[in-house]
Formats: C-alpha cells, structure tokens, sequence
C-alpha cells in the first residue's frame, strides 16, 4: 500500500511534501528517478529511491508496482509521461491508480487515453492562479495557504461522526465548506440547510500549522 | 485600469478565464501575443489583441503600460518571462503590479529580482495537487473546483459590512473561511472566538455556477 512517485523534481517533491502532510508515512513513498543527485535528496529525505527509468517495466516492478495505492508520474516531458502510464498500465491491468502531471492541455487527453486516471495540466493551474493574483486583497495568499503543507490552514477530509448525522454542517466545530455524498461534491456555499447524513465525508478546512505550535 | 496578459497559450487563457469570472470586463483585458492563430482566438473571445514580443518597449507601450492595474506574464519559458519582467519594471519605474509564472521553482527568486511581485511555479503547484490526488475520496475535485470558474464553488473576498461587525465571522450567512486583516490573512479553522473588525475583509465561499442556474 505504497505510492510511486515517478521523477523527483520540483513537481515530484511538492508531490511528496502534500503526501506526507496529508499523513503517509516516509516508509511508504518510493521515489523512482534517473538523476544521482536527485535520488540522493530523496534518501536523505528518508524516501525508497530506486534508481532507473520508470519507462522500463524492470524498474516499476522493483518499485513493487502492482501492490502500490496510486503511481504519480511526475516527470518533466508529457512524451515521456504518455510512456510511463502506458507501462504502469499493461503492469497492473488498470488495477492502480494513476495520476499525472501534463505541461499543456492538449496533451491531457492523450495521458488519460494512455492509462492516466486523474491529470493534472500544470500551466492550466498556473494559469488560473495568475488570474487570482491581480486582485488586490491577497485572494491568491489564501489559495497559496491551502495548497501549501504546513502553515496556516489546509483543506482536509473526514467521515461524518455518527452524532454529526442530522445536523447541519454549519453548525459543527469544523469549518466545513462541502460534503462529499456517494462521491459527488455537494457545496454548502447556497445550501444553509444541507444536513449531514450517514455516509457523507466532510470537506473541512483545518489548521496546518505544525503539531507543537498547534498544541502549544 | 486594465490587466495586459503576456502571452496567450493555456496559461494566458486561464489567467483570462479567472479574471473575467472575477468580474472583469472583457474590454479592460489587454493580450500581447506574437503567433497570428493565438492572436485570431484573443481577439474572438472579445479581448484586445496586440501583435508583438512583450519583451519589446514599443509593444508594452502600445498597451499602455504605463495606467495598467496589472501585467500578467504567462510566456512559455522562464528565460522570455524574467526579460518580460525586467522591461516592463524599467517602464513604469516598478509601480505596476507585475505576477509571473515560473516553470521551475529554481527560477522564482530570478523573477522577484528582476521586478516580478508575486511568482507562481507551475510545476510546485501542479505537485502538491499530484499529492493531494491519490486520497481515495475526491479532495483533488474539491480543489480543482475552487480554482475553475463556472461550475461549482469559488473563493472569494468582500469588505466586512458594517452590520457584521463584532459578530462571528461563523455565523454570517456567507460561509467564511478566513479574514484578511490588515494585510494578513487570519485562519478560522482554529478561531471559533474570532470577531469581525472594521476594515477586515471576509474569504468566503460561493456558489460558483452561472447566474441563469443560480437564479432559477
Ligand atoms: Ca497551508
Ligand atoms: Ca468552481
């Protein structure tokens, strides 16, 4: 039950950052990389790291591909990501879950056709985060915050508590801002009277800051 | 008072599409592009096209540089994005908000030396959504919808009323997330004492979907 990061760059590091503070332990994210200097970072960062190119089925099956949760392809050409899904899949017979960044939109579709369950367009986020950044009030700092492991606030997720069912969402402790009911998002933005029922997941946003200064 | 978008690939349009669906007017959106087809695709998405390298005076001049409120630099490299930046601080003396994208995370500090006020890195924030993607319940879906228009929830920020404030940010009908006082962004997530100021403005959650379906 380990995830496969393929490529240790910037994109897989802040990859690896979102997992850990979303509670996956060290022991349990395998880096695969081509770089020495890299795969050295990820071993001193207490990762797996194995050496080779994830293209190559050798390689993805020493990462124990077929047990792994989830592979991100995190590489630094969409070419050479179309053949990693593409070699995941044959591997694991679509049984894993694959996410994958793509530098530009046009080549989304094709990821997805190659295997990828979930991709991510890099310049199209980028992109929408520009545009939040020309407004003057920091609109874009609290995007940034959410998205940033480790300080200020994150958005989280957690079942509903059997003592929550019947209650609205706006009325717990938790600073709930969406359900999640049988896997479809359910906003409470226009919804003062959602009530929580059994079964809901609870999109909440939470304090981020680290465990000392939260229980100091 | 308008906002010139350097560049029109999938990050320039995405920076366009959050603006507009922040409320500005397509008429005060200014595209500097040199490809022709980019051009033709500006032009009929009603926004003003200029023909030209923004890393040339003579065409950030024609887009009147100098009285914009912003200058979004959405190029496809990093080298093309830090002259962008450098000539257009050198025209307006640095006093014109100027946001950058960045490729790599390496490339950031060149960027904010070279007069860019806030840089985004393309791969990092792809990253950290890769991460967040491979928990089982659809967070990444909660994510991608605040930062899309059109559908769903959106972030946003307004001035705190006068009749808000002292009362709980939590028990406004707007579902409040964060304040920004004086500058600073102030979590709710572990605040539940919280009081309105005068001066703070709320980040709240909204419904997200185009007005025909919101109104009906
Ligand atoms: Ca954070
Ligand atoms: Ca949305």
């Amino acid at each position: 039950d380990h995830v496969i990061i393929c490529g240790y760059g910037t994109k897989g590091r802040s990859a690896v950052s979102a997992l850990l503070e979303n509670g996956l332990d060290r022991s349990r994210i395998v880096v695969v990389e081509r770089s020495a200097a890299a795969l050295r970072q990820a071993t001193s960062a207490g990762l797996v790291a194995i050496e080779g190119s994830a293209t190559r089925s050798s390689v993805l099956n020493e990462a124990h591909v077929r047990t792994a949760k989830a592979v991100i392809i995190a590489t630094d050409s969409d070419d050479a990501s179309v053949l990693v899904a593409l070699t995941v899949r044959q591997l694991t017979a679509g049984q894993v879950r694959i996410i994958a960044a793509a530098r530009e939109a046009e080549n989304a579709p094709l990821l997805k056709q190659s295997g990828a369950h979930h991709v991510i367009v890099s310049s199209a986020t980028a992109g929408r985060l520009l545009g939040l950044s020309t407004s003057a009030p920091p609109l874009i700092d609290v995007v940034e915050d959410l998205l940033t492991p480790g300080q200020g606030m994150a958005l989280a997720m957690r079942s509903a508590e059997r003592d929550e069912v019947g209650r609205s969402p706006r009325e717990l402790d938790s600073l709930v801002i969406a359900l999640v009911r049988r896997g479809k998002v359910v906003t409470l933005a226009d919804r003062a009277g959602a009530v929580i029922e059994t079964g809901d997941m609870l999109v909440h946003v939470r304090d981020d800051r680290p465990q000392s200064a939260t229980t100091a």
